[in-house]
């Protein structure tokens, strides 16, 4: 509720920012005997790692090696909360001075300094990109609990700058540049990107996460839809403008005749529900997708004003990405991850399986 | 958490189904003093009632009127939960027993059998969307408080049926049939409304909801950033399977010198953020967009299967509406007047302003 | 959090006040097929009933009818939140019109008004004892999901005046006047009733609260420790001063020599921790004591002021009891139900039992 | 809920166990704005080391050395998570393997077990009085702001081992042995831990929390009590098994014209009511005792079984306190500082005063 913890019943807390000594995170809620060590962490932690995007991603090195404080006993969790920590090994501080009295335009300086009233004006602060690190982390953990229900989850990249994906092979996306599910269009992205770049422009993408052998029955009802929490979860990672279910945006000029999911008896027949059907999850895979909005530093001059209100122009060079695709693709599946793990715990309690 | 309660400050808790004595609700954390009598809920109630949809709705007749039951004292809230109650009036139970051992598509029938073990089938018990009677009770205090901040929120329908409004006078659409912003394409919506039921099928559409005089500052920076807080809240509404802030979508084809908003000395010069930057309100008007999908009750026959797995086949009549739109839309208007509140609450102890 | 909700699994959200229509509450998180009627509910409402409380009792006549408006469905709970609802009969208005500019002493009407800025000053609004009508039904609810796990609820009163009881038949109690384990004491304690009563005066006495057949596991080991809860849910009851669980403060005096409960093969050998070790219930009865202060509401001349600050003098008659026990004892019986079923729920999860 | 968080609206998330890598927590929901620095929370660390205590402490040297990670910006806080990390030096873990496969009584091992099925045995792990670490350091956070807002709090020993003291200089006491507000007790006092150490055993006491220029408005008419809010605080501490407020037990034999406050025009007359009344605070100060039971590591031969149920015994001996106090002192002070400091966010919102 205060904004940095989420999740009801597996919950992650996380704290940092982009220029202090690490960043870092709580998960609680875990339960105790499921297998964890750094190592799994670190896998999905390389997968958003800046230099590891291709050319869409920033020169910035960060090693992010996570290390794990509490809550592991002998390789098994203990039911108690896993600490993890992030140091920051790259803060040029110096980088970003000559933000410090400017609003960037498509960033949170201008709103986060009506909030706050004043600001940690480097890199963004707590408003950073980089915040998603703990994230990713604690997705990590929540993973390894959806995996011992066999339960997994991919994300992939359909579309970017424009240009969509033909094929959807989620499986061999996850060791493709761009976790791209279509082989084929990878030369067309990069020149696409390669372009906007020389033009010292950015662009955006869609991103789809899906999840597979979820079990029928998570998710609550009224507030608590599955895909409620989906879209909040989706939507709090800086970037997405928009998210839906299954057909989803497609399904309003549908009719009612060929979105519904008829129903044979070994199954649904499609799956225009995304796997979710009254807010609870079918069976089916859940398919959602991200909208993901085109990288606010851009390397072209704009108007803008200072802190105190004077006119000016700014024009922002430095590390950034073109796109934050494909590094947002791991940030999205932890928080696909995180909701899942909620959600199960969550339904643990008030469903008949148990 | 548990999914019946809305919001973490200003909070409305739910309880209610379909075909039970009544739906009714508690709105705790309401400040102290703000005005508020029976007449000012009805107002939005009277706006989602049924027989009030124009063509595309139910003829089910609910007087649906509301009981302020504590919370109100000398026409002033006093600090203390708000509790409501709205009687049902016409449960013609029979009309829905040839549905007790089915699964009609696309309704939560399956999923929510899975979950609980067993269901009230009439008329969709709890996952009835009747269950919204209380959302829209709950807004309409949610909105007294807005109003006494000077915020006023609007929900207008842009699209219906894969028919796109023109004009987006929201001030106006408030009065028109459909909630229509654009008063010339009221006539091409009713024709293909009758088209599609004749054909006894159903059809989705597109609901903008917008609020204005809002002020910078709401949202917090992480995981409870205002555009992911609205998500959540439309999302919950059932038949929603998309979600958007401002430019949404279109933002994930575009550019990055096209998709900012740059600042000039008397505020923004465009607003493709939809009021939302870095999770956290500018000062400009708040728009977000949900996608409706059609409703899934068609008079059509569909594949199925009986609770025990047989096929069958199902032809759904009865008082069912076309779309959910325009019925829809004071649920979407409240569900984004209860998010402002929750955040309006939030902000005060942690903001500077004060 | 924001006061009107109780429990994070199992909840319960109340509403209403002493003199509005009625009273009532939503129980959200029971698990579906648990066994529920109304008379369930009425039995547990019966004994905190106006009246049935022997010579301390208030004159007051409430039928305190509880319906229940939601949740059920062919007599088995739903999973879905259970409305109920308790009509106030009995509002003589008039009585409390005096007290209406009048800080009463030990009530809460000073700083309800510092609070809030403005009250509902008939009969205390919020702050009456009568609001513990709906924790009362809440907590008969939480005894079914107890029943069906086999845990047993008992509250008793182990001293009244300050005359202990010398017997702890907690079964026979149940049906006892004062709900006294010690059938011989009960003269005592009427005598002492009389005589405070007429000298206008009030007194206060200690309930026992005990759990039997609790599984071993119950509780969070830090924050959430089953005893912590316990604390703050008898706390929150008007009139309770001190809380203690199994020694209590004698344990203050105590040695760890004496204090400790040693284990034999069959099980602990002493019950000095009251059911609770490092927070987490150990399978033995969980035993707490709740400490009841003498009701406020005297028939003498006390000092006050007037809410503008006046020095003023306020005698106190009407309907009033003369001590909270034996009401009182139903509330702190429903406070641990209430307790115990949400950490019952929140254990589910976590532990290793599934 | 799960836990390891306290409070709702400012929030400390702990974490970490006796004999990992170290301890530490997130503090979310601390307004923008407030002077922080680590020697801020150092002094409080302070006075709870091992070492510290005089002759009722451990001999384990621990630098207990805070470290903040984030949330603080040119001193002052910004209103994002402030992370904190203490590293554990000195880790014997050998000194505990003789306990690895029995229950020690009074302690959490047996019914941790039943809950999670295994557990870090290495010096009580998440049990350990260690894990107060992270209260306190949380807590010193919260000092800050209710200091930014005028109130102090102080906690000081008015019994040990059965000694009561008989002068009560809490501002006095910060700077004495065992936080004794009577100078000339001490010397009994330490008699009496020497007599109990000679014969291997140890002894409890009782502390006293109070707090000055709170305003008046604090707490939540319903659940959320003031008091119900410090008792769950205080009995949340491990060792602490009984809790009271204002006159508290003697209260329940009192009588209501002695028990009650009087109210003259220069304010209340008398504070039985320990500063709050009706759950809400009164503006006098709060004041809130915590009985401490002995610890249970003693130096005798006890009675126990080992994890596989057969009957053993278990001397203790090795690095332990005679006393939970003064250790304690500091991280009741910390608990009831963390409540103030939610309770006055959480009246920000609802109260008139803004």
């Amino acid at each position: 509720m205060s904004g940095n913890t989420f999740g009801d019943l597996f919950k992650l807390t996380t704290f940092g920012e982009s220029h202090g000594p690490g960043l870092g995170g709580v998960v609680d809620g875990c339960p105790a005997g499921i297998p964890l060590d750094e190592a799994m962490i670190q896998l999905e932690l390389d997968k958003r790692r800046p230099g590891q995007g291709g050319l869409a991603s920033t020169a910035r090195k960060e090693a992010d090696r996570v290390k794990i404080l509490s809550g592991v006993f002998e390789g098994r969790t203990t039911g108690t909360p896993i600490g993890f920590y992030i140091e920051n090994s790259d803060q040029r501080s110096k980088d970003y001075s000559k933000i410090k009295d400017v609003f960037r335009p498509g960033h949170a300086d201008y709103s986060f300094n009506a909030k706050f009233g004043f600001r940690d004006y480097r890199g963004g602060g707590r408003s950073s990109g980089r915040e998603t690190v703990s994230r990713v982390a604690g997705g990590a953990i929540a993973q390894e609990l959806l995996r011992a229900e066999g339960i997994a989850v991919y994300a992939y990249t359909v579309e970017l700058g424009g240009i969509p994906a033909n094929d959807f092979d989620f499986e061999s996306a996850q060791d493709r540049p761009y976790f791209s599910p279509d082989a084929d269009i990878i030369t067309a992205w990069e020149e696409r990107i390669k372009d906007v770049k020389s033009q010292g422009d950015t662009l955006g993408g869609v991103v789809e996460v899906r999840a597979t052998s979820v079990p029928a029955g998570l998710g609550e009802p009224v507030f608590d839809k599955l895909d409620a929490r989906l879209a909040y979860a989706l939507m709090s990672v800086g970037a997405v403008k928009g998210v839906e279910i299954g057909s989803g945006m497609n399904a309003s000029c549908s009719l009612g005749s060929l979105n519904n999911d008829p129903i044979g008896p070994d199954g649904f027949l499609s799956n225009n529900a995304g796997g979710v059907l009254g807010g609870i999850s079918s069976g089916q895979d859940i398919v959602a997708r991200a909208y993901v909005k085109p990288i606010p530093s851009i390397a072209q001059e704009q108007s803008t004003v200072t802190t105190t209100g004077e006119p000016t122009a700014i024009t922002i060079g430095g590390r950034h990405d073109i796109a934050a695709i494909p590094r947002i693709n791991p940030v999205l599946k932890a928080m696909v991850c995180l909701t899942l793990a909620d959600m199960l715990l969550m339904d643990r309690r008030l469903g008949v399986r148990d």
